[in-house]
């Protein structure tokens, strides 16, 4: 609406190719655009047409941000993906010491991204997991990488210190808790129609997810039998 | 080779569309060259002529056993697929009732298929997990579902015995568990490269994963710290 009122009042600079609306306003709708066509068909499969179209906008424009389908993709990454998914690594750098202060920081945060960036879970599936993912070397080149190196390392020295157990590995943990977490939430549409369950929310998911990594199947210690005895 | 001395030997009843070889080894070729095409580039992008390429044969041999791509991926499905996970159910209905023997029997029983079949994870991650996945309904639709079921059924029971941590969901538990052993086996090129883990094989993953779930991170029950009193 917005640009549409610029356009009657005349401010036009550059001709046809000339955006409507603000540029930044105009650019941000153009990239997150392309996160939703990139999740629904894959970015190799993506039409830059689409994507103009669904921003509401002439390929000629699109053109006239991007260049190309690279150039947009490297503003996915770099304007979405990597500020997504910032706030998890602050909070694994901010968390203790102790193994379940690293894992909670992860699943809490991830559970936080996952909720404020749905594309996010299904984006990673099909850009990272799959072979031949656009985005695979992005996630080595990029920063994210630091986020699974200080987590391994963090429970690497939990581990020397003897509070991490001693059949884990500290490099698997950070396997295990992207498994937990990123994809169970790529994976919704299929569990919750297997189980109709519909009341397993992102809350439930992230009890479920500690109280594992916590305690493992284990009823003994929180539960009723061969518990701790109780303090007094 | 078989094709070639059966094509010299004169063999030939329907003329150039006449499969060479024997017509189960020429169909299995198939099957299994469109496995590795479906694998590598998803079955909607996979090309009839070069799965008929890799298994030596002309695009006319190809149509002449399955007809459409759509023959072809139902051939994957009930001749390759199924079979692969069949021994994982057949695991599952032997275990015991406790949550670990459950586990235990999904977490061996995945390992071993994807030890005896590597291409698995990949194709389950491009056409099933992801959003549009032609083989998504297919896992509704045929045996497969019985597995989750089993299991979720399984460990509801557990619980409500108090043999599974209260904390957790028992359907929430089968989301768990394919995200620590199928999801692990299809990232395993990504996180091998991250940690440069080539230490780390299929037996070191079935181990931290047992481990994991059985006990969490704690190192309280079998480790040196806050241990139960050693036995006389």
């Amino acid at each position: 609406m917005a640009g549409t009122s610029k356009k009657k009042s005349g401010v036009r600079r550059r001709g046809v190719g000339r955006p409507r609306g603000g540029d930044a306003d105009v650019r941000a709708k153009l990239v997150d655009a392309a996160i939703l066509e990139f999740t629904r068909v894959g970015i190799q499969a993506a039409s830059l047409r689409a994507i103009a179209a669904a921003a509401g906008v002439t390929p000629a424009m699109l053109h006239y941000y991007f260049g190309d389908k690279r150039q947009l993709t490297l503003a996915v990454i770099e304007e979405r993906l990597l500020p997504a998914l910032a706030p998890v690594r602050a909070l694994v750098e901010r968390a203790g010491s102790g193994p379940a202060d690293l894992a909670a920081a992860f699943v809490n945060g991830m559970g936080d991204v996952v909720a404020a960036h749905p594309w996010l879970p299904s984006l990673w599936v099909r850009e990272v997991l799959c072979e031949g993912g656009a985005l695979r070397d992005a996630l080595f080149e990029h920063a994210i990488p630091r986020v699974p190196q200080m987590l391994a390392q963090g429970f690497a020295a939990a581990q020397a210190h003897g509070r991490l157990g001693p059949g884990l590995d500290p490099r698997l943990m950070v396997v295990s808790l992207v498994g937990l977490t990123l994809f169970p939430a790529a994976g919704a549409p299929i569990w919750r129609r297997m189980f109709a369950a519909k009341d397993l929310d992102a809350a439930a998911l992230r009890k479920h997810t500690l109280a594992l990594l916590d305690h493992g199947m284990g009823a003994h210690r929180p539960g009723p039998r061969k518990g701790r005895r109780k303090s007094p």
